[in-house]
């Protein structure tokens, strides 16, 4: 199946000059979503995941659907002052200033086989954050699986000890 | 299966007084979320749904994977400048001022029956808001699922022409 069909590339958003790639048109196609939500859940199934873990807000989308397939938990990655439990915290670059993403310290069990999900690998800053939580908990990052690659940022270049698996690549 | 023994209510979060319920230790036990799921989609199922929508970001975590299970699209509701196409919003009142809600005008077609979903139904305002526009779109409600409903705070009050579930009543 030829996923970027369904993906719309909308010019200039959200600024000039960026070509953003809109995941909504292909969620909205159910046939269309399961499909790409199992293609990434089989390079998933291959690790023995324990665990998926996904950033807020489009790293849900992918992620819990993800899990659901695989019958695995899923645990929230979000913006600091979201989770109500005690977390584990981590600062990361942003293009301009920087930010905070967070994880409930109990969402991961030392040991535990992770998968990262997000929807898309740009310059790789809020994956590179996940990491460092995650591996901080103990846990193992089995895979890191995004709907799309942006591969002329080179985020991958961030990623280089894990496996990687992108569905779409521009 | 009593989904209660899964949720933990963190006292006085986010602010004294109130019992918040916090979902991340059912969704880490992923038999227990599938569980959770499976029984939201079936609800959904008998309604013949074309499609789920959900507001985030914990929307997300609960429409999505009921969409995967029903083989049926999703549309995202964001907040107010998150969606990068022609967008229909609502304003909707919070307890303390207001604040804006926004989907994809194409995210719905005319006709479709919808499947509205959520982790809380608490004073029912974000749900009203999405009623609204998955309505002006030409969309049917066929169908309003929570996870955890908090009846002490009437939000059904606001939904009584629909058809609600909660698997959880507080």
């Amino acid at each position: 199946m030829d996923f970027k069909e369904y993906i719309t590339v909308v010019p200039d958003w959200p600024k000039e000059g960026i070509k953003f790639k809109d995941i909504t048109t292909l969620m909205d196609n159910g046939a269309v979503y399961k499909k790409a939500i199992d293609e990434m859940a089989d390079f998933a199934r291959e690790k023995d995941i324990d665990i998926v873990v996904g950033p807020e807000a489009r790293g849900f989308v992918v992620g819990c659907p993800i899990a659901y397939a695989l019958e695995v938990g899923f645990a929230p990655v979000r913006k600091e002052g979201k989770l109500p439990r005690d977390v584990i915290k981590v600062d990361y670059g942003l293009e301009y200033g920087k930010d905070s993403l967070s994880m409930h310290k109990d969402a991961i069990k030392p040991g535990q086989k992770v998968l990262i999900a997000d929807d898309l690998l740009a310059t790789g800053g809020t994956i590179e954050a996940t990491i460092k939580m995650v591996e901080d908990l103990g846990g193992i990052v089995a895979g890191i699986a995004f709907m799309i690659e942006l591969s002329y940022l080179d985020g991958r270049d961030k990623l280089e000890n894990y496996d990687v698996y992108s569905l779409m690549t521009y």
